[in-house]
């Protein structure tokens, strides 16, 4: 049975409509952001109404699903979508699913909600399996959001901790704020309030001093990609959070379902999405920098399986055998 | 002969007031705070109006210095003025020098003026013995604001900064926004901008991603205290760059006055000071995170020796004769 807990993507078959909760809104406000076809899709990607590597997959999906009712150009839709955003698998191996679906004469409608379904299971089965990484009693570091926000239902990190709640086991969670996007002092403290788990909010700076202070058990973050030597593409900070993780005897755990690996790829091949320097420059329309100054705003960043503990996957975990840090 | 540069304190003698630069409103506004009485320097010390160790010292003398002229308590300024802010260590060093003036019946604005007059002497060395470290071609990254600003003129890591690129050397420096406050974002690449020094602003969770990447030759931070064992305490931040330089094997300099050397305390006896957790939870008066949702603030971290290639101070540069890092 699920729980009754946030699920940003809805698909509303009677008006043929996808209705996603509006991220760029959140925590003020839960509004609703309405695509009728795939270009609103696309630019709710672009945009960043939704966000998180599974819930643009499952999103980008209903696209296709969008351009297959409205009679849409399939193979236009297909390359508008793929060209949103560059880093997570997640959208490329969804349309591609879409299009060998609608290549085989099959509903593209009916493959978007198997993905949407998948996904459901994926992050059900990575909480239930990961839990078990923690202990009561631990403070767990987290950085972005890979909760429900990002997928559809549950999340992946924020799966694993919510699982570890929902079993009683005593927890805490430090975020990382996540600049520029804040996503994790926005949507990351949110869905935990939300839960009634206790959660406090750092700047992305802070995180190093706490660990030292020995404040901190366990980092769980998500995976925008994973590749077949399991080097991880995420949000921007993960990579410092790894090595600080590592300095200090820290476990750092990947939490990521099995969509989000990419085996074709090697390193060289993955784009790193530099956004607008505006999102650094900028803070809520206000310019925070002087005139004339200028920023790199790269949204992603790489960590080697060599700083990771274990990858939580909705299939076991892959734990790395080198790694000397005490597991749980 | 002193460089046309930034210069944050200005004492006016006819007027017997203290003239800040208020940082509270750069980059956009260069606007003066105007102090008349010591309660007015602590208010701009608390509130930032002036921030940084040496300028934080150096207000603060001339806070005692106005008492003395306005015939106010002495006793109540010293105490008044020391509890404004409890991590960077000029700020008890100045006070206690102009307490000891007074009480040696001698002038304690000629005191502040000399303690002001020896922080110009002292940035202008640091940037001249410091600018050796620097090679042509570098670049540079820095943490927060360690400038002008920061002092009486030149700055302490930006001092070196300043005099590499007087000498002719073609560096760029990146900075980090340096969240809560954005003294990075919004002072130091305001006082780079204004030398023709190239810069570029990054989040503070990016450096690591830069360092991987080859994209940094040197770090270069400031200092609030520095102990007997050259522990560093320093803006929050500086502990995982240093860990992060370390693991990258990027040199990591700290320059500091020897103002700022404190050999009287140990590490426990050092007060990391906790601000408002508004810093983190509003931006621009504006709230990001869910109501009730709580952060941490420390405004200061500890970064041991053992993680610093070397101490740049107007005295010479003590190194750190067991770190391996190759020096320029």
């Amino acid at each position: 049975m699920e729980r009754d807990t946030l699920k940003p993507i809805i698909w509303d078959d009677k008006n043929s409509q996808l209705i996603l909760i509006d991220q760029r809104k959140l925590p003020h406000k839960l509004e609703y952001f309405i695509c009728n076809n795939y270009e609103d899709v696309a630019f709710a990607i672009e945009d960043m109404v939704v966000r998180g590597a599974p819930a643009i997959g499952i999103s980008a999906a209903y696209g296709m699903a969008l351009a297959e009712i409205k009679g849409d150009d399939i193979e236009k839709a297909y390359h508008r979508l793929k060209n949103t955003r560059p880093t997570a698998v997640n959208l490329f191996w969804a349309l591609d699913r879409c299009m060998k679906a609608y290549n085989n004469n099959r509903s593209i409608l009916s493959e978007a909600k198997l993905i949407h379904e998948e996904d459901r299971e994926a992050c059900k089965k990575i909480g239930e399996i990961g839990e078990r990484v923690i202990e009561d009693g631990d403070t767990i570091l987290t950085h972005c959001n890979a909760g429900a926000l990002a997928t559809s239902i549950y999340g992946t990190a924020l799966s694993v901790i919510r699982f570890a709640h929902y079993r009683g086991k005593n927890i805490k969670v430090i975020v990382d704020e996540t600049r520029p996007r804040l996503q994790g002092a926005k949507l990351t403290s949110f869905e935990l309030k939300y839960e009634g788990i206790p959660v406090k909010i750092i700047t992305d700076s802070t995180a190093g001093f706490l660990m030292k202070r020995g404040m901190i058990d366990k980092v769980i973050v998500g995976a925008d990609r994973v590749l077949r030597d399991y080097t991880v593409f995420n949000k921007i900070g993960t990579y410092s959070l790894a090595v600080l993780a590592k300095y200090h005897n820290i476990p750092f755990y990947v939490a990521s379902p099995t969509s989000t690996f990419d085996f074709e790829s090697s390193i060289e091949d993955v784009i790193i999405e530099e956004r607008d320097e505006k999102e650094v420059l900028y803070i809520d329309g206000r310019r925070i920098a002087p005139e004339g100054v200028k920023a790199y705003n790269y949204a992603f960043d790489i960590t080697p399986f060599e700083l990771i503990t274990g990858i939580i996957t909705e299939k076991g975990i892959i734990y790395n055998e080198k790694d000397k840090r005490i597991r749980t």
